[in-house]
């Protein structure tokens, strides 16, 4: 079974759209937000606290779990659902942006990536089919394709040249998915394509049509959210809602403030996921509609009311108060930090019910 | 209202017995396990696990939540059942132990002692009241005045002068809580003793008659477990069997491995508390009949079996296999020390409840 995608309401305000997104392990409500296991666990979060905080899907990145424990024994042990114990859909990000955020980059050729761990500096090349091999390995609903990220404020012609060898390793990528497939060797997996082109209209436009045209069942937003101001991502997405096939659905990767979260389902954006939810927890703050805030300032110490009364996740139902939250932050206990993750998670879910009910009333 | 205890069954083999401890937040079914959430938090798991768990009681330390966040803090707060969100008993244990092991003592007196506190070196002076009065302030159901815990293979002297200072401190403490129960300021607590006398039998003896004279209505045994052969503490509590009035619990501070308990439990001990089962997590290992075994070895990397298939844990219910527990502890992800958590409390409150059954079934 391969996923598909059925658009819901459309905005007559905006690009706005409800929809669902149907995958071999359930379905997901989109706009949806997707919490990050990077490593095959949601930092400091139980499977079972997942299903409560209302996560349809979940997103591991498949460099770090090639990495350690290893795909092949994660294809041992029956696959990633099986081995994390989540039975709801997965989403593995093909870790192309680990590479070049982590990893010490030797050499990028068409043929691929050679580039040392980042655990223990083992040389390692990927190649478009491997990763998407080893992502079948993994066994994600959807797998992502090798990609090329060049840095924000790159010179125009790395930004060029990594949309043209992005373009070139998911046709290798897909050739290789679908001789897989011929062989029904893809399990449940369905592969999305990548966009990238930076802040680069031109660039994004000319990525986003030579993806289209390669027919992946959904795409992957890269390049953005690394560094460049709100608006020029907005003006990216502007271009890709244009360039994109408006009946599949898209994923803008490494996005979690709701303020960028909200613009961003304006102009068609269906998938979101970031590690900020339970990265800031374990900085102790909390997600704010403005942004976010820390805990730990002295004003908390004896603040007796929960983090937000109209919140309904374990911590603020609970009655786990702010200052006694931030005690557990003073003394590094780590229910703190479950605590946040699972209120900061659970204000993201929120948020995109929130939005889906905005859409669904001709609201946004 | 204080606690009351009410022996079920007596062994015919053995001193063992079940009873039943009401307090005024639940009742607890004996031989107990109590986990031990030092600052006001069992280490890695939520109230809501303790909970799923069978937990009927926890333990806190009064040192450590008098040092942070502060007693009158969670006074405040309303008491500390309110601001940690746990609504069944609760034990402080005075911090006496805590004050010798943790931090940088300036003085021992009669009137109390001088210390230095391990977090910020602040200059304290804990004496009987003091104790007694953070202690009612935190608010736990049963509390634990100021002893003196002489090392393992102190001089014989020491140790005596430890028992003796000892009960001249709970008489006081037994004073200054009468008198704040006169006046009605004892809220729902009610203050145990704590016998002392290292591995002497004479010196055990003599502190329990002296402590039992002051007519607690529960005991602490304390200066055991601190480095002596399991065969001598086993010695020391047959002395304390026979010289503590047998309707009254007795608590054996800081016991946690199986083969300790039980063998405590037939020499008539009901309550246990013990870092151990969230410790040992931390460190990566699973408690056994036989004592823990570490689950970072090689070969468990590929072991697709959980913890143990008897076990209704979350942990193992939930399927949640050792190579997977492994993989998480190898990558640091902090969901493997909670599901370990999970796992060794359950285990204790198993084993507790299999001598309850046993006693009662006239097996032990």
């Amino acid at each position: 079974m391969s996923i598909s995608f059925q658009i819901k309401h459309k905005s007559k305000k905006s690009k706005a759209r409800t929809g669902k997104l149907i995958t071999p392990h359930g379905e997901i409500d989109t706009p949806a937000f997707m919490p990050v296991g990077t490593q095959g666990s949601v930092k400091t979060v139980t499977p079972q606290m997942l299903n409560e905080i209302g996560a349809q899907i979940i997103l591991c990145n498949a460099y770090h779990i090639y990495i350690r424990p290893g795909s092949d024994l994660v294809k041992e042990a029956g696959g990633i659902h099986k081995f994390i114990r989540w039975d709801k859909p997965i989403l593995t990000d093909s870790g192309g942006f680990q590479v070049y955020s982590l990893a010490d980059i030797r050499k990028i050729t068409d043929e691929g990536v050679e580039f040392k761990s980042h655990k223990d500096g083992a040389k390692i090349f990927f190649t478009p089919e491997k990763v998407v091999q080893m992502q079948l390995d993994i066994g994600a609903d959807i797998i992502m394709p090798l990609d090329e990220c060049a840095h924000y404020q790159a010179p125009r012609k790395v930004v060029e040249d990594a949309v043209i060898r992005t373009t070139k390793w998911e046709k290798t990528a897909q050739q290789y998915f679908t001789d897989q497939k011929a062989k029904k060797q893809t399990g449940h997996s369905s592969l999305f394509g990548i966009v990238q082109g930076g802040t680069h209209a031109d660039l994004r436009k000319r990525s986003c049509e030579e993806i289209a045209a390669l027919d992946f069942p959904g795409f992957g937003i890269g390049g953005l959210s690394v560094g460049e101001p709100h608006e020029e991502m907005q003006a990216m997405l502007e271009v890709v809602a244009d360039h994109l096939p408006e009946e599949k659905p898209r994923h803008l990767m490494g996005v979690g403030y709701a303020k960028d979260i909200i613009e961003s389902v304006k102009r068609g954006v269906d998938l979101f996921d970031c590690v900020i939810p339970t990265r800031l927890a374990r900085h102790g703050s909390f997600l704010t509609m403005d942004r976010f805030e820390g805990l730990r300032k002295a004003q908390y110490e004896k603040d007796f009311s929960v983090l937000d009364p109209k919140c309904d996740c374990y911590a603020c139902r609970g009655g786990f108060t702010k200052a006694y939250i931030r005690h557990l932050l003073m003394a590094r206990e780590i229910l703190g930090y479950t605590l946040l993750s699972i209120h900061n998670l659970r204000f993201l879910m929120r948020l995109m019910a929130d939005l889906r009910k905005k859409i669904k009333e001709g609201q946004i």
